[in-house]
């Protein structure tokens, strides 16, 4: 039954396609409109002036003003209602800043005070400027820590403090003009290099030696590493065993239990927000007043110590351009820059593909690029928008980004009147705050997924992982990115061949090893190439197709010999001039085995190429070029059946493959 | 009538295929299968050993022997009238090989004999190993450039020859292990970003180099620069018109001339290959000749001087491998390494598709890296197959590589016994020999016809050349290389999508903007996306798809709104878990906008991965999944019409795009 039905429906439809359908070149363009087009799609792909087309003058000059700063956009409309929602969202996200600020400066080997100055400008600057309303911006902890290691390398911060902060300023102005500059060259394509998967392996990993570093506050060891490998950590812990002081290993414990109880909450809860954002500032509060009642820094258990008051000194007059040191510090502010603006970017998206709004990437990137550089002017560092505050910011009903200037005065105020409370502030606290944020980072549900579907991101994942962990951040980052590069480049160069059979009773033709109930056309051999053809594959396509060619030699010995090798080409996006040398090849090769080349649905770019190549009118003749797989074995059947009268079945015949 | 007919056959059509067929996953391979298929494709592609299948033991090593010795293949078959053939094609390229031979290591900077050393033991090795039957094995003009002038950069020939051409031996050493190590590992791909563009664009470079640095011997100029660049060269050029002798300049002209007619002969008819090959032979000995007897070299003719007489003195105790220059000397290993492997495989490539016999690539790499690793042993330089020679030992008629034999025993006896008739050929025929051989390798057909097929190509050609001629030869075909990579990457980064409509009268749906013809179905957005999605270019995507609806809404306003956005996926290849997520994301978006989103014919690869992360079953269900868009829309359609009743029309309507 079945059979007999498949075989009237694919008579049906041999007859119905036996009108060819032509293939037709794509209308003409000149060299320069395709390189228009070409430059719209790999700069201007969102079309960011669409808005201002048709516009009168006075409307383009209102447009382009609210497009450079979004606050003109915003701000005309902003009310008391508003204001109350960004007022509560403010505080607190400010709680949570105030210290993790302090706690982030001290990860990049900074002096405490200058997490507090980077929580204070940069908001007010992002709040004019950027376009996510709920990015809660300063610094972040994995572009502290690289900060802090990448500067390490050449200056000690305990040995040469005031030179150690210069750099930093100075990496801070150069990954903020890298930023600016991704944004208006609109290269922030680049950023997407760091895959999904390269920054989970990187987080964890960077989570991991964050968190081990702060086994020196949370120990109570007063000489440790500057390294930040995981075995010079380990070394550095164990063999100061004779420091470790139990009044901080209590202290420590204590808090991060606190610190992990709370977390725990508020992810159970997702209402009580307010409990892990509180926390950080509630532990703050308490182990400073304990140390002050107790006089805990007489027993061994370190405090951060008097802390200058004060709003942000400038320190343009810090930045250092010339010296040694230039070439690490561009470096740093690179690598620091990217890392920041990877953050930035991928919480802003988050939140305005949450909430239904769109953020500008190429803007962003200018936003926090220019944030960035009025920060190293002002005594900040690296800055951006975190993913844990701006999550407690969003949670807590933040609506626009006075949420930011909110927290911008409150840390003003802390800054002029509040900082001589922090003078008992105990450092483990600070560790144990740290080591709770970091924790977030590793997302192993992630990995686990990354592992269930693509075998190799979870090695370019792990890879980054354990070059963090073992070499260093910037090793482990860019090995990653290689390696996933690499994949890319090897796609193209071993490009997918797949034979396709017909699938009975239709005109439909699929890959053979997928669909098996699909079948081999007699006399046929149709190949689909998966990946544009170009220099890097030709000659792999060039062997593997002869090889699909001599396979089947010996496999239909006894049957009918083949005389068509039919190639899909509805995958081929592109041919480069290798690529039209290899279809000039692959006939001369085919036609010496008496086998006939058809190209079947080559894509307007090929189309037009192939036509630009084939002066002698080899290949683009309507007896080797159809529109669809279908179309061609039935036209090519028949005109094989009218030729040779040995072939009595034609493609009527329909074999059974497998 | 046309339209009439097409709206039954369309309605026949929706019919017919409203037997909706479902797509169907790939039958499960575990990890270590696809892993091993993968590896197989990447490093086997040609499938190497599969002659040995199912093969007696006995057989199986025979067959290993001819593998490794493709001699034994050929050898036992051999008779003499292949040898006269061989015998006659043997002189002949002798007689190009010993002038060539002395010529190019003076372009090397080495002494004239090391070039005939060169051509002697070479040769030998390659004819038990090489499997091409044409190719002629010999130093090149190219590579003995390229190895010069690095070399150059820190060593003077002039005022260290000792030292040169032990840094010129051990970078042989190196370039052939290199080579060999490359086919060893079967990562013969790498020379095919080489591509012929580049090869084209460098090859026009390096020979205006050469040709210009000639001007020395065939201005009679003796205090030349060392350096490569083209402003140097005409510099040492035009500041030396003092030292510029006219007796060297007239023969220089003469000998020029009658090289080039010769050359212009043979070019014109083929059948008198002869006159070209054996004109530079011609040249010498009547320039020695007339040298000798008008006493040339005291009127200001230079000369080569005493040659030494005997075959290859040992030279591996002339290895280096410690000091400073082990640098210099590993990174000309490679750069010579690569393009002189180019060149060999290229030429073995191009004679072997003539004569329709097969060479593997790889093998091939290990042939002429094991004769530069024994090259570099018995005083020999960088060697390779020759393209000039090797078309003028096909010419002559070579049928095996006892034709290698053949011209290596008379370079033999050359150096046996006649080196002292070369004492007094004068540099300037040699100069003019040179300028003969790399004019040919300006192509300029070939760049004509690359600007007319792809401009992109020919900027990475015209790349090439400007960076030979200004920066440096390796300098150029880094930028070019780089240049060609980053096009692919960028394909991948900023994919094609395109918008489909259906070609009247048929279930075909192709590109609007090519096929003219074809119309837009109303409440349909039918893309199609040419390249797998992967972490490079999800945002892009998402951006771009976002924009085509916005710009489909604002389109069709007053007609049916927008109810399904219809991804064919034929020519996604591939598939990573960035991709996914754009899936997830793009469908949460549409959702949102009341759109829904179809999945058409995703690949083997594709569907797998989808399945594996859809937990929730949210792709992958029957109905919005579709193994044509044919079928998609004929579904969807009259599911719609069931659905709604303000749409009467349905598929059937069906309005003109522009």
């Amino acid at each position: 039954m079945e059979t007999n039905n498949a075989c009237t429906m694919h008579s049906h439809c041999i007859e119905m396609s036996m009108e060819v359908h032509q293939v037709v070149p794509p209308p003409h363009k000149s060299t320069l409109q395709k390189l228009k087009g070409r430059l719209k799609e790999t700069f201007f792909p969102d079309d960011p002036l669409r808005q201002f087309k048709g516009q009168p003058l006075k409307r383009k000059l209102i447009l382009g003003a609210q497009y450079v700063f979004p606050i003109l956009q915003w701000g005309p409309k902003y009310n008391l209602k508003l204001f109350k929602s960004d007022l509560v969202s403010g505080l607190t996200i400010a709680s949570l800043a105030i210290p993790q600020g302090i706690s982030y400066a001290k990860l990049a080997s900074l002096p405490p005070i200058v997490g507090l100055y980077s929580s204070f400008v940069p908001p007010l600057v992002y709040a004019v400027l950027g376009s996510s309303k709920d990015l809660a911006v300063g610094p972040v902890s994995i572009a502290s820590l690289v900060m802090g290691s990448m500067l390490h390398q050449e200056v000690s911060p305990t040995t040469d403090p005031i030179l150690f902060l210069q750099l930093a300023f100075t990496s801070t102005l150069f990954a903020g003009l890298f930023q600016a500059l991704l944004g208006i060259l609109r290269l922030g394509f680049i950023i997407d290099f760091l895959s999904k998967a390269i920054l989970i392996g990187f987080m964890a990993g960077a989570a991991i030696i964050v968190s081990l570093q702060q086994l020196k506050s949370l120990l109570g060891i007063t000489h440790f590493t500057n390294q930040m490998g995981l075995i010079p950590v380990m070394t550095s812990v164990f063999h100061n065993i004779h420091e470790w002081s139990w009044q901080t290993i209590l202290m420590g414990i204590c808090f991060l239990v606190l610190l992990l109880l709370a977390r725990h909450v508020s992810i159970r809860k997702p209402k009580l927000f307010w409990v892990s954002a509180g926390a950080p500032l509630m532990c703050v509060i308490i182990s400073t007043l304990l140390v002050f009642a107790i006089k805990a820094q007489n027993h061994g258990i370190s405090v951060i110590g008097k802390l200058q008051e004060g709003i942000n000194p400038p320190s343009w007059n810090m930045l250092l351009f010339h010296g040694s040191h230039l070439d690490l510090v561009m470096k740093t502010g690179l690598i620091t820059g990217i890392l920041s603006l990877t953050e930035g970017i991928a919480v802003g998206r988050t939140f305005a593909a949450l909430k239904n709004y769109k953020v500008d990437g190429n803007k962003e990137m200018m936003a926090i690029g220019f944030m960035n550089v009025v920060g190293s002017f002002t005594s900040c560092y690296v800055t951006t928008g975190a993913f844990s505050r701006s999550a407690v910011n969003n949670n807590a009903g933040a609506k626009t980004a006075v949420s930011n200037v909110v927290m911008s005065v409150t840390v003003m105020v802390t800054l002029l009147f509040l900082m001589p409370l922090f003078q008992y502030t105990p450092n483990v606290v600070l560790g144990a705050i740290i080591v709770t944020a970091v924790i977030g980072l590793i997302d192993l549900p992630a990995a686990c997924n990354i592992w269930k579907i693509d075998k190799f991101d979870f090695v370019v994942m792990m890879t980054a992982f354990l070059g963090v962990l073992f070499i260093s951040v910037q090793g482990g980052l860019a090995l990653a990115v290689g390696l996933s590069t690499l994949k890319i480049l090897l796609q193209i160069t071993r490009p997918k061949t797949v034979m396709l059979g017909k699938i009975p009773g239709t005109d439909i033709y699929r890959n053979l090893d997928q669909y098996k109930e699909a079948v081999r056309i007699p006399g046929f051999l149709i190949l689909s190439i998966e990946a544009p053809i170009n220099f890097a594959n030709i000659t792999y396509l060039n062997e593997r197709t002869l090889r699909w060619i001599e396979e089947e030699e010996d496999n239909i010995k006894e049957q009918l010999s083949l005389r068509f090798l039919v190639l899909e080409m509805s995958a081929v996006s592109a041919v480069d001039t290798s690529g039209i040398s290899l279809f000039k090849e692959l006939k001369a090769t085919l036609e010496k085995k008496g086998v006939e080349l058809v190209l079947v649905n080559p894509l307007a770019e090929v189309i037009e190429k192939l036509k630009k190549a084939d002066e002698a009118n080899d290949f683009i003749r309507a007896d080797n070029l159809f529109l669809t797989v279908g179309e061609a074995v039935a036209s090519l059947s028949s005109a094989m059946k009218g030729q040779s009268s040995t072939i009595t079945e034609g493609a009527h015949t329909i074999v059974s493959h497998n």
